[in-house]
């Protein structure tokens, strides 16, 4: 209710053509009004589309394949586009139950459906150092795709063979977001963004062993980057990249 | 020297209206010339401002004065606007000195002289939990100022009073980009990105004490954001917050 | 034995009334009394109870089913109440077949019998960040309610939608206490906090992944709170959360 | 504004007795009301009083001397109880200017100012257990004396002498809540709990040296605490202690 | 050969009732003699009897069962007693097919074969703090026992009921060296230590969750501990323990 | 193409012998060239061979069999020797299959095919402290002896028992470059860099339990040696030491 | 108060000889006297010479010099032998004022006061790996030298020149205890250890820099030591070593 | 003392030229020889020039300027080169005194006498990422020249401009070895390593700020590296890079 719509209640009222009763139990609906549906185990915020401009998005990691379909089931039922990450098996097998027209990306392990959303301006470029990041950097690509943007992938770029990301320097040139996906070392964003002006989303990856420690080393590798133009998300968190690319490349 | 100035650069030659030494002269040049000046103790990359929007911003951190005021004098030759970050008053006397009509941003900590640069597209808003995090945030606000953008200043809006910064909640829906400063545990760009649709870069400060760490506390409690559209930057960097908000602000 | 218990015992040897060798036995006899119980792998304390106004509880973490099932044999040989945490399906078998009136509880892994306990003054709120925080809610509130306590439950009210958590003022209002459950960032009893003039008793959960690190960044996010009347307990412990509450609420 | 004010609000529009749009500024007026005062580099929260029964705190860490004397100003105009903690000399000797009946707690580095507050119901011991402890035990008894609480310190209880706490143990029951502050390896919580059927709020503090890694080692013997009714503040927070258990001696 | 031995070779040689050559050959062989038997995979070390008064102990982590087994049958070839520890079900089939008299603790998870040794002066006492310790203590109890100590076992006298330590007091005291296992806060060392004027090892064990993290917390407690007479081995060291408290006794 | 051969190509294009545009097409050609072979999911980095002597290694971790098998064929169809780090059975299967003249060493867990290599100048000795360091030290000797070194072995000759490396003393002053694998304390590489004159690879085991913290014991105990000549790999990084030990011992 | 001294109390009283409120106020008495004396912010635990045969020691760390002196002089009034180490000139100046015979050991930081103790048995070696190492070294030498015990240094053996310490075979064999300090890698303890039958107390220092983390890596290389016999303190706790190596000389 | 000389040894003594006791003491001198110098504080390895090719070198961190040149007077007595460390202007005022020729390189924070050294056989480039890591680089460039090698210092090549390093192509390709500092993430070693065949020692510096810890990013990006031939020292160990590669240099 704007201050407006207030006004013209309180016109209503002031006219005699409202009783106050009725304004009373209108204010205090709006007021209570609950933008969300609260399942016991979950309150789902459907009022996100509106505010966030993309629907609430599941994260499997935790919850119950029960849990996961119900949500799903309450997000389609509006209409929403669909997007559930770290979704395993026995999740997809259910949620498929409730919505047949879903997808599953096995690479990113995501659920997805399509929906109405509003599309991006450019070009989202997701750059890989190795084979072994693509699951993160596909989990970056989906929810980017899902939200309305063109992707570009660029998969296995690593800085131990530079020519491969120097090659690919027209199309990083071309691309209005960058996310760069890099375990071990996460030296890559540091390379990639001295070479182009547009932000770059450094996504650091548990890939890698010994004194990797499930990231981390990639994690501080991105956050000192020397490069400007760097930011970062946590670690494996392709769908947080991808969300973020989005919202900038619908700016 | 694109592929169709290559091409010309042989057709004249084919044609004879170049003689080969000539052009080979000059392609031997194009790939040699050194976009960058050497000073022996650092490389002046003056090619940044062409390839990224904005010349090379000079960390203070670990260089002497003597050293920061040289570089300061190459950038000021060429006609770039000036940036030094981490520079204390000692270092302030040098630069001064050669650069008569710099500024000093003694919260920031910054050394600034205002160029040409291309004006941003719309505001970036800089929210700070605290009052001990403005320095951080005037890091932020200096670099983004210089480089083009309207910046809108929200100051000690920590969530342990929510009120606080629900009330500005107009402010921020107006930003195209929204930078936020907390130390401590770092919730304030949870609670932001929570409430609008554009990019968060979360800045965490070393603000605060024991578990603190220095600021990795509140780093984990921005990398592990439940909130979507959050990115981060190191502790206490200021300056690459704004760089990147810039960049956005700039698409 | 108190000091006034004690003269009367001497008055009465003083005055003939009981042999000197007799007191010597039952002051020695009170001295060495054991008040708690050997099974050579565990000494079950039964003074607790009297000491800390609940019996030993069972942690079943690094027990086996079968010491699990004897401890808990004498605590309800005692007519205490029981309750085991960390207990799984392994236990509760054994544990059933011994005590045939205990319940499990699936969602918190804790086996309980009641059993007669003072009531709490007021109610405990217990409210959970996410869906995937409620096993260990579970536990705080399985423990709170075994203890006497009423609980109220509100879930999934994190901060990415902080209109949840603001819309249920009202009833942590009306707590005397409140338990606030999360992983991640931990940023949610930073806001209630803000909110109440009560306790709130904050427990982090090992729910994220990456640089979540198994519950220290929600750890750290809590121990750096910024609100006042914030006190912490172990990673997944709501056990103990559950425990201080209810000490609380019968204050 | 309660539901109650609300209809009365809209009674008197409906009957004539106000117009609309008187009603409609004062309806706005109202939901526009900032209960913080805006200095630029902060927003005192006189709300706080009322919301959580003491005004704002101010934390010296991080603040300049004339932030920290302005703020204190504000709050000291309004007749409110005025707490600063971590505050030096500088910041003493300017507060003091602007506040003449202040007194400085050299122990605790504090400043106070007494004003009206509600009486505690009981008594809150704080125990230390060495004599370096001291200075965070006196932190959380300064608070908690001006937040209206009866404190009762016992100080250099450590357990390597266990003689000296199990002395102790009725000052200890006749508590309502217990503050055990130790550095180190952090043990006397654990024993103090086991020992009593109250609270007990857990402060590690930084002393110590090596392995202590300035108080880590006290804080994780604390979460990992084997007794119930335990839960920890942050290291050498002896404020936020003094706050709880202010709290919970009201309840 | 020692000084004197050498002496006499040398005079042998001198009076002719040796050839050089052969007192050549000797000396040669004296140094070359390889005190350690090459498996290949290992090196034995048979001389480890005769310089530290027991055989080499195997640790069972990381080697394969038939590794195990192998160098158990060279062991007692010789006669030596045996000790492996960390040993799963998996080598115990292989080495009781190849010393059928050795004997399985599956509490310890150790492999013993009784041999002679020297027997110690006097009793090492071994306490732990919980129940699920005493694999840890059981460990040090075997390799304390089989290196001739006589053992007094004193289990789950954790410091939450402080009574069950204090009631050892008189067994304690009795013990010429300590050991003490604790997991999760670690602090009976500290405790136990203050009571009694005897060296204390103090082994961290794994046991505990969330900030214990595999037992850093107790390990932290017990090298910080403010009593005196405590030193620590490794995390689950009960081997260690027992080890070093067995040298000790025999002095 | 030299400087040189750029002057000859347009010295033929000045002289009329070669035609602008086809001068224009092989430029570009040239520069175009991609030095790898693009799968998708993987650039295989052929030109490595020339560049630094020894065709791309794959390090199987985070890859499917399937992808191995694939990069491995192409590998092999040039005639390349291969090497995968990091296989497990599987990978062994598929890779197998398509190069059949393959090895699997199940102790390094790596799959070789030899191919022509340029010898190496001198030995390599490969020493480990502990049987179970063998299979990181394996993985190093599978990778130097590809690489067509001579590889020497010494293992199990621990610090522990002094004698057992003091007596390789030889052995270890003919390598030209030593390789010491070592877990737990990480102690042996400052010992034997103390008694040779010759580089030192060190690689940290993750071989230990509780505070070896999965190598980071051995690791920091080698960052930090005492020695001169010793340089550090990541933690089980067999074949990064063979590799870099190899480089040395080509020179 | 033994059960045969309260049975002789009993007679007398049950004979008449004793009045029984004669007997109770013994009793009580008995019971209250406090072992301890209470100086506010100390209570010193004058007992402790009893219970553990060395008067309690005083860490100067955290105290101020009024304290410490304050303190000191509480235990040389009872003619008890004094040790305070952390000591710094502030103190040492204050503590010469009231205890004029007291010395001064810079290189250890410890005032001491020589008073009659128990001899101990044989000989404790202290080896140190470096020059640097030396102030931990003596700490642990004051203290044990104060305690009774013989002492013999050997300094600067560290294992880079391995032959330093095979050349002090001879003196470590004649020690009853060895205390082993070092710092950096922290190996020196595993290779003495391994050269003798008595027991090792493992000193880890904070000399090193970058990995070394103050300490860390010393003090994990310790803990993780393969050779038997070795038990560690705390990072530069070198009072610490001393203690319990005296400990275990008296036994 | 070899076998040969042995064998002479007792043949003179077996053909009656040489007494057996005089044959005795010779031998026992030869086992009993000191190769080192013990000024009680330090034992100075002169047996090292022998044994490694350059005499000890002096670690200045920690030790006293009167140990520092103590040390160094004999060092330089004996004619070697000398070479300390970590030296501040204090220490170099008493090593002036006592060895007036030396030199003081105030950025490497290096003192140095030349001596006579066996020349390397080729280049050791040395490579820092940016103007702050000079200071290390210095020391290693000091080092090796003081080794007999030729250095060529190649500074301000950080990845954030990949241009820099990649026109520095042809004097990498040229060094027999390469020595990379780097702070911040540390990912100029992976760059350079991926362009040369030639092993790469890569140092981390503790440059940098917030995440950077103190060197650690850099340090795990260096161990984590992708590219092979990279291994790794201690954080600011510029002396140990330019040793080992000096060490590389001269096989």
């Amino acid at each position: 209710m704007t201050p407006a719509e207030l006004r013209g209640l309180l016109d209503l009222v002031g006219s005699g053509r409202m009783r106050a009763d009725e304004a009373h139990a209108r204010l205090l609906a709006e007021l209570r009004e609950q933008p969300y549906e609260d399942l016991g185990f979950a309150r789902v915020d459907h009022h996100r589309a509106i505010r966030q401009g993309f629907p609430e998005v599941i994260l499997g990691l935790g919850k119950t394949p029960d849990q996961i379909a119900a949500i799903a089931a309450r997000i389609v039922e509006r209409g929403h586009p669909l997007l559930i990450t770290r979704a395993d098996e026995a999740a997809w097998h259910l949620v498929h139950a409730v919505v047949p027209d879903a997808e599953y990306h096995a690479d990113a392990r995501a659920i997805t459906r399509k929906g109405e959303v509003v599309p991006g301006k450019g070009t989202i470029a997701i750059a890989s150092a190795g084979t072994s990041d693509i699951r993160v950097a596909e989990e970056a690509a989906v929810t980017a795709d899902l939200m309305g943007n063109h992707v570009e992938r660029l998969y296995d770029v690593g800085v131990a063979g530079i020519h491969r990301v120097l090659r690919e320097r027209g199309r990083l040139e071309d691309a209005r977001v960058i996310i760069v996906v890099a375990g071990m070392e996460g030296a890559l964003p540091s390379v990639i963004a001295g070479m182009v002006d547009v932000p770059v989303i450094a996504v650091p990856t548990s890939i890698g062993y010994g004194a990797s420690f499930g990231g981390i080393a990639a994690l501080l590798g991105m956050l000192n980057s020397c490069a400007n133009g760097v930011a970062v998300v946590n670690i494996d968190n392709g769908f947080g990249a991808g969300c973020i690319a989005s919202m900038i490349n619908h700016l």
